[in-house]
């Protein structure tokens, strides 16, 4: 056991995911395998941390053979724990997050809990992989995806990481008949979302919101994740987290 | 009133702190002011959004002579609530966020509800700032900052700004009988946080944890935020939302 690869999971959709479940069997497959994630959902939760509310972490024995605790707070919560209280002693070789059931390409990687877990990892040094399918389905498939996630996961256990890059990979949604293309490494597209807040009257006649909203994509460049997708390759997008626009440090000098 | 510039402000620290209702004041003198800010703390919520909840929206007339929602959203529901149901005729000419009890320098700006609602601001296409002053606590001082709050807004709206890019202006804590020696533009300190869990047991025997932590910057050059802060200027850190470690990309061509 000692010389097999430590490897640590987490999610954003919760510990009893379909695409957790199924990481966890490919990642024993490469190392030892601990797991910490969310006891619900946490889509949309970006880099949140729990700050002035208390936080629950549970043993659990859901997976066979892999230690797992299921945790109250966030993605990037579950990311600190491990790291800071329950491997106070030990260092992870691998974080890999996911595998999440949407995309989360271009901007989306701003939202996700799945990606902000991988980040929050690279902020600790540890080499780091956010996976996921482009499909919201719950059940979704994610056959078509395996290939490619033992090979990039083994690759980063054999060849190590730059410090402070976790890597956002995204898989085309499963079409049937259909191959994955191959891998390619992207930038970010520049993309947004044009909401449309679904307004509701509830049973007390007090109105409430749904948000939904249209993924506009501005820019369909082959160097982008969006192109890579659409044009069914597996996308992967290395992520830091300096948000300093370095290009207009200079311009901005000028003002004060 | 139509030839007023339209500001649009925000926060995490809830609609009735401190340092929104400074900001208000102080953008009363600017311009045609409108808030929307969450009606809770939402400290630490990053780029979180609301999905799979629903968002109430109300009114409020706390603010004399500005127009006043409170949210049960994030502080980026904050600003799609604004831009795309509130505002959907009109395009505010500046969004500010804050301003925000506590530091945002650094990584922080991660975590930040105050600054991710600038970043959703900015890619919406909207000139940003948000501003924070390193000082946590709830009676902030804050006066010592007015007049840099002042100056930098005065600017952006006469200057506007690059497409996608928000201004993170930290401010150092108030400091008798010293003043702000001057505003520094600078990047991002590579910094990240120790956390120490505080783990307790509940008065029904269960544990539970505070996230607690101790601040690490990595990183003394004087051309970081942290320099500035530490030594008594304003940080102002143009930011951007491409996460792409572009200097990366060529290798990692080389994996696959």
């Amino acid at each position: 056991m000692a010389d097999k690869p430590l490897i640590l999971i987490t999610n954003d959709d919760g510990i009893t995911s379909k695409g957790i479940r199924r990481l966890v069997e490919l990642m024993k497959e490469l190392g030892e395998v601990m797991v910490v994630a969310p006891n619900s959902p946490q889509s949309g939760m970006g880099h949140a941390i729990t700050i002035g509310e208390t936080i629950r972490l549970y043993e659990n024995d859901i997976f066979e053979g892999a230690l797992a605790y299921e945790c109250s707070g966030t993605p990037a919560d579950c990311i600190k724990l491990a790291k800071h209280h329950l491997l106070s002693d030990r260092v992870p070789d691998l974080v890999v997050s996911g595998v999440n059931h949407g995309s989360n390409t271009s901007v989306n990687v701003l939202y996700s809990g799945t990606m902000s877990a991988a980040i929050e990892a690279a902020i600790e040094g540890l080499p780091a992989i956010g996976y996921s399918v482009c499909d919201y389905d719950h059940d979704a498939e994610m056959e078509h995806c395996t290939e490619h996630i033992s090979l990039i996961a083994r690759k980063v256990l054999e060849t190590g990481m730059p410090h402070g890059m976790a890597l956002n990979v995204n898989f085309p949604k499963h079409v049937n008949g259909e191959e994955i293309r191959g891998i390619k490494v992207c930038r970010q597209a520049e993309a947004k979302w044009k909401e449309e807040f679904d307004q509701r009257i509830d049973p007390q006649g007090v109105p409430y919101f749904w948000l939904t909203g249209k993924f506009i994509n501005q820019d369909d460049n082959p160097d982008t994740d969006e192109w890579a997708i659409k044009n069914h390759f597996t996308s992967v997008v290395p992520c830091g987290y300096d948000l300093t626009h370095h290009s207009s440090l200079e311009d901005l000098r000028n003002w004060f």
